[in-house]
């Protein structure tokens, strides 16, 4: 006898498929604005415990971290493209930002002035009211400005005016007073951004590319976040390997560097006779980086060498064109290093070691293509971090970046208020240490 | 015409109930071993991006850390409270461990080996595959060793051998030297633990009390964290208001310390005669004990003065007497500072400006009922922070602390690990630095 199956009346099914997707949708909502879960803290500055305006915040609620962006005087961003570009502009909030290796204060600029729904997996959301705020951005393009000051073809611009009027105004705002700047960000790009007012700003947040040109109480690993230069040259998206990568090793760039740059004209000399490497003098120019991307693409291993500070585009450059990097520069700090080990797609080599004759190129020889073709794959994963342009790339990871500063910039915030000042001039500093056990890394 | 409202038929409401029902538990479940965001980034450290033992780990799924926790010999735990009560015992495991004002360990101890279901709200789970982890938890009670080496009627007890022996067996385990013990939390909560071994185990992250026996590479805020005694004191559970506080101000202690204690004598003189204040010589007894509740349940203000070190159980036991504490400390630091603005409910008084004759009192007497109200509710709310057996207490706060941690850990392990050895022995600090603005505190 089989059993009459009652077919589930519509109705029933209905309601069902309603009710499922209605708890599913709010699972989605919640999951977009907060982080729900139930146990872990937030990373709110604005919602303090035993903040005065607000009962208790209790650990348990993630949100997306607020973040106000400062209506900057348009000289202060827009202007200083019109400056760039040398022509006087009705509007110019429609002027086009110039293509350079620090054009990171751009994209960072943009992300907030785009629609929320456009900014994808973003770990921060942009709030219009100051009052919300857990931390504040400040947009200026001072990197961009360093190019406008040095001899461009503008209306007698100065960097240096700018910086103190930059910061005059800044510190007019009640909000950078409120906790003594500790609360906000400021990109500063190019390693010589901002220096002349940094020692105004230093409280803050910075974006830099290293710290070469700071004082340790100034810029650290602690305080600041690193970012990534952006890349020049187009990304690489032939066929892994190293069958179209005939050329050992590349290098392109200025032969005599000041400071840490010194090494360079060292390894010319060494390399220049070597046949299977192209190490060759070549500034900035179009031509120039097509040379680059050329040599690049087809090398397995980039040079790269400090130059007047640590750290320089072509790192990113070659993670762009999945060209092994291999780094000679004892003091350069990497962006992002918590979340990315890059012994895994790098080579370190000591100053000292690299510079003994015949080491570098019989080392690199030695290198087996598969370990290479490992290397190569791990940069394909990578290099979106170091893509401003991508979805989940460099933009996101800095703000991922700033909100784990939150913690620091609250405790700071918190203890300055009822800090009594000690005696003496000495910075009271909290350090984290390294390298005291004299191990000796690199090969 | 009264239309006919079809009532559910019994099943289809049932169906409804059960999808929802199941829907939501799997919302739970997700929460409660997931934080299910699709966009931020974890915490973890073993799945480090670019990671060779697994693919990658993309940012967008927190989790709650995972701590292994070392079967150490029970002679670093179990056997120090043996050697505390004086007799030998059969099952070291069934001894009761004593009562002190450092008993963070026995806490930290106890609520990881707690059943995984009775933790609940904690940011952590306790792993017991070391390959799972991303922090190793040391439970040594290194404070109880201090105790007991001070003399107590041990069989012949060594304090700094058992530092000696706990630090040998660490650096014989494969995931200490793994990354140097930088992804080690290791408990010393009194100020003077451990501290012959303290160069050998400084990477880890320190549970401890002050800095006050530390060098600036061997603790600070950014790498440790501060934890709170376990105060001695009952908590205040009467009325809140100045009603039943007929005294002003309570302080019982020692009257000589070293170093920054000294103020204490100075205070003596100047405070012993104010009538409504009680400061009185007392060292650490049940009677004094039962005195110290009295004084601080009837006390409108207690008086924290530093002792040998900058902190003192006595700053919580007054918290949990709702006590208003007056801090007279300059170099203090103070737990959870992030998340706890300590103006809310105490009051900072300058070392120098303590010690004006007359002035404490003055200041003390100037403060509104009102206000001593508001800053006890406060201290109501706050408190359960500095109570080791409240649910979501001192433990899951430390713990939360510690996940903080982590970012800044995993960017040391990978960048040592690359980083090329400086030439000079003077230690690499990133440092996070206070306070250079002159601004004066405090009262």
């Amino acid at each position: 006898m089989n059993p009459k199956i009652r077919k589930p009346n519509n109705s029933s099914s209905k309601k069902v498929t309603v009710s499922v997707l209605s708890v599913f949708l709010v699972f989605v909502f919640v999951n977009t604005f907060f982080y729900p879960s139930f146990y872990s803290d937030s990373g709110s500055i604005r919602r303090n415990l035993v903040d005065s305006r607000e009962s208790f915040h209790f650990p348990g609620n993630f949100r997306k971290t607020k973040v106000y962006m400062y209506e900057l005087p348009t000289n202060f961003t827009y202007g200083v493209i019109e400056q760039h570009g040398g022509e006087k502009s009705d509007d110019v909030t429609g002027l086009k930002y110039p293509g350079h290796q620090h054009m990171h204060e751009w994209y960072l600029y943009s992300d907030l002035t785009r629609p929320e729904v456009k900014r994808v997996g973003s770990p921060i959301v942009r709030v219009f009211d100051p009052a919300e705020a857990d931390l504040f951005y400040v947009s200026a393009f001072s990197s961009l400005s360093l190019i406008v000051d040095s001899g461009r073809p503008g209306f007698g611009y100065s960097d240096e005016e700018m910086q103190e009027s930059l910061v005059s105004w800044l510190e007019s705002q009640e909000w950078w007073r409120r906790n003594n700047g500790r609360d906000h960000v400021i990109v500063a790009g190019d390693p010589n951004a901002l220096k002349r007012v940094m020692d105004r700003v230093k409280n803050a947040v910075l974006l830099v590319t290293d710290f070469d040109r700071l004082r340790a109480d100034q810029g650290s690993l602690v305080k600041d976040v690193i970012i990534p230069y952006s890349h020049r040259i187009d990304a690489y998206e032939g066929e892994l390997g190293v069958k179209q990568r005939t050329n050992l090793l590349f290098f392109m760039g200025n032969r005599y560097r000041k400071d840490g740059g010194k090494v360079r004209d060292l390894l010319f000399k060494l390399l220049e006779k070597e046949e299977d490497v192209v190490i060759k003098r070549g500034t900035q120019s179009r031509e120039n980086m097509r040379a680059v991307k050329q040599g690049m693409h087809t090398s397995k291993f980039c040079l790269h060498l400090a130059g007047d500070t640590s750290s320089a585009c072509r790192l990113f450059d070659a993670i762009a064109s999945l060209c092994v990097p291999v780094i000679v520069s004892d003091g350069i700090e990497l962006p992002f290093e918590d979340v990315i080990d890059y012994r895994k797609f790098s080579i370190f080599l000591r100053r000292d070691a690299a510079l003994k004759p015949g080491f570098v190129v019989k080392k690199l020889r030695k290198v087996k293509p598969g370990k290479i073709l490992k290397y190569q794959k791990v940069m394909k994963e990578v290099r979106r971090y170091f893509d401003y342009t991508h979805l989940n790339g460099s933009v996101n990871e800095i703000w991922r970046q700033v909100t784990k500063k939150i913690p620091l910039i609250k405790l700071m915030i918190n203890r300055e208020k009822r800090m009594i000042k000690r005696d003496g001039s000495d910075p009271q500093c909290s350090c984290l240490c390294s390298n005291q056990t004299g191990i000796i890394h690199g090969v």
